[in-house]
């Protein structure tokens, strides 16, 4: 994701529409698998399932303020650990999502990877997440990018309150009854 | 936030340049104030902070497929738990901030209150908090944004695979050294 | 606890005890496993025991005044979220299991399912556990009662101080070495 | 549940209701105060609330085989560390509070006993918890209190598996707004 | 740290220096595999690992002045659970160790002991850890005596401020690729 | 722990016994205060001290092989976050101790700071915690060492498989009823 950043937002916005119409056309599932026909919450009974080994990557954006790209960057003052507190932060958020997800089932995570770049107006997030369990790690890779990126805006707010997290999601998955789905 | 939410995204976007810019040039601190002058992390001491009331409000979008906006509207099927199991997902958020970003302080959350709408493409997060301590709560009020998004993708995506959170921000902050803020 | 409790209890006892020996009876161990012979409390060893599915199933009431039946009935007032947090607190305190109960063995929670409903004097709680691992998921259904009734609690204590959380047990139990198990 | 336990219950409730009837009618409040007027869960705003001293007790009971009687009470092989461990279990309990609970505030619990006893058909279990906060420590107490009967389910289980929790209640708190209440 | 703690330092180094050349030598790998070649933390993908037996055996020494010694040991006063505290805080610390160390993996603890015996001058503490997974249980036991060492050092600063967890490393660990291992 | 540990010991002790006992007899309390009369642990009641600004520094060491200094020194391969990763797990650390440590109190901690350092034959540990609260920080501060040192040890594991953790204590304590402290 280079310096177009801006302008791919702008494409990707006039093209999500046809895109997000043709994955849901092929979503053969139809209910939201997560309430009961009553309606109840519940943790959906996994048990059946293989343990097979799947994947999962999401990326994500903070939009920052020319200043903070300087200070990322290590111009006039240390950069330090700024972008190394986001990755480990990342990577455990990424083992408590099923603490703070309601639902998510807790997963034997065998893999973890973080990559932070700081773009021209943003800070960019993907990470990258393995398992060999029963269920897959979509929402992992989606809490680490999402850990990562409110660990920016922490270390980022007293020069930047406006700081903005954006364009969080799944990217590609493998494994699994449903196979393997990337975006577009 | 009504119908007109992707044209009305298309003029923040336009508009959020001269802003950004703005907000900016009004911040006094120029440094990463959590690196210290060898590029250390640390948690920055906040013991000479007065105890005052203060409050955060942030904002986030989970942009959804038609048919997601049906189900979560309980056309055909009970809605059920859906929001309710983010609403609270989002409340509990709130109280882990300093246990998942890794320089937040501890601090004594008095309140916090979860609105989430469906409005025609996506799900609409307003999350509030107070507390009366020696640090302001916007990082709080942030990862409940971020908590209560990543709920809803987790109970829509056997649906859309291809949801995205979106515009997670601080809209607002009173209290503090730094006093009131508002996103222009 | 005064006289009259006790009084009660022996009611209670009179009508249980044929029941609790003849489970006893068939037990087939007769010592405190997770005490070995000097006393000292230990976490154990499971690492010999088959990953085979089992299931627990336990219940509990938490006895209500009559006019925090009318509120969760919605009476008058929308009754709203308030069975469905206790549900969720209830889900996301089985993943909790191992973080409460000391020598409790961490494992795959595979599926939780918690129902509430209004009885006319007490809201009634069953949770369902499954789980494909070494270790039984007693423990994880008796904790999802145990939080979602301490949630109920938490939710009518302005209307009603003196609720109480009762007859927490576990109802039936499948798979493992020691094989399936009803309460009579 | 079946008929027995009806049946049991009314026993119970005879013995009961005058008392119950008497504090709710002492109650002041006539809503569930965590539920919005739209029926939406929050966690109540106590930041106008005084840091004052308060205090909770509550207790409760977990019914046991006589076998597990004799061995807690040492008959022939080690208690060893039984008691110690739920007490443990509870006290750390107490500190979880506001992870389980989804509208429990933080707070500062400043001080935490249990009480544990081997009476001739069950273990009676009193947990103390203090605090100087905006909010009361019930929910501490009764938490602290579930944790430690979990605990003690737990170290008994193999021996006998249909213990029961029952009576989990507050006999008294002191402090804050609505000042001290005891049972009756 | 003043010279005494190098001079001291000094002649430990002696006594241990061959044993420590002499196991840096057998080792085959030469880098910090949770460091990738761009120097950014991971957590590194067992993905491709066997499932298979694996434990470890860690210790460590609490150093305390005679008076703790004596106290501990029951002379004149109970000692009561401050051992079993400490015992049951290490092995509920093992099971905390992916939520501890960044870059750990959650795993399937399978049985935990923790062995606590007062010496001379130190309690002496010995964790033992088993899994049947992925990755070895190094780091639980180490996590373990750390965290009843901790335990220790909290139950007794009333009475010695200045004592010292000292000498935590591994025994042994069997089991997983690189097979066995014990200091010499 | 064989002969040569002993030895060992023997030196070190001989070298700060003046120092201990010079400590210990300035201690006023001479009881577990965690334990009451009757040998049970509690959380020891703390309301009525008083809120102040309080200090600690803690210390600690790891032992590590000439290979790992030269990594963790970057000779020949990027050092890369390393150092960061053990930085923030104690900052995080610190943050844990009312989780880890039975018997603590949850408070208000307003800054850490650790500072590590690679020496020609360990890795340096300095954890410096401040709060204003009821009571002292020691305890966050030796977990912050603790936790630190386990993140070292978990980093270089791979290539050195005997480091030891050693020299874990308080330095320095300032402020509350004891007032100020320091290691002689």
């Amino acid at each position: 994701m280079g310096v177009p950043c801006r302008a791919q937002l702008a494409l990707r916005r006039t093209a999500t529409g046809p895109d997000r119409e043709r994955h849901t056309s092929m979503s053969t599932q139809d209910r939201l698998t997560h309430i009961d026909d009553a309606g109840a919450a519940r943790m959906v009974d996994v048990s059946g399932k293989d343990v097979t080994a799947r994947t999962a990557r999401a990326s994500g954006r903070v939009l920052v303020s020319p200043r903070v790209i300087e200070l990322l960057r290590g111009e006039g003052v240390p950069k330090g650990d700024a972008l190394a507190t986001a990755r480990i932060a990342g990577i455990m958020g990424a083992k408590r999502t099923p603490d703070l997800i309601p639902l998510c089932h807790p997963l034997a995570v065998s893999g973890v990877k973080l990559d932070l770049s700081v773009a021209d107006d943003a800070v960019e997030i993907i990470a990258t997440v393995k398992t060999t369990d029963r269920t897959g790690v979509e929402m992992e890779a989606l809490t680490a990018v999402s850990v990562a990126a409110l660990t920016v805006i922490d270390m980022v707010k007293a020069v930047d309150k406006g700081a903005v997290i954006t364009d969080v999601r799944v990217e590609e998955k493998t494994g699994g009854k449903s196979g393997d789905w990337s975006r577009a």
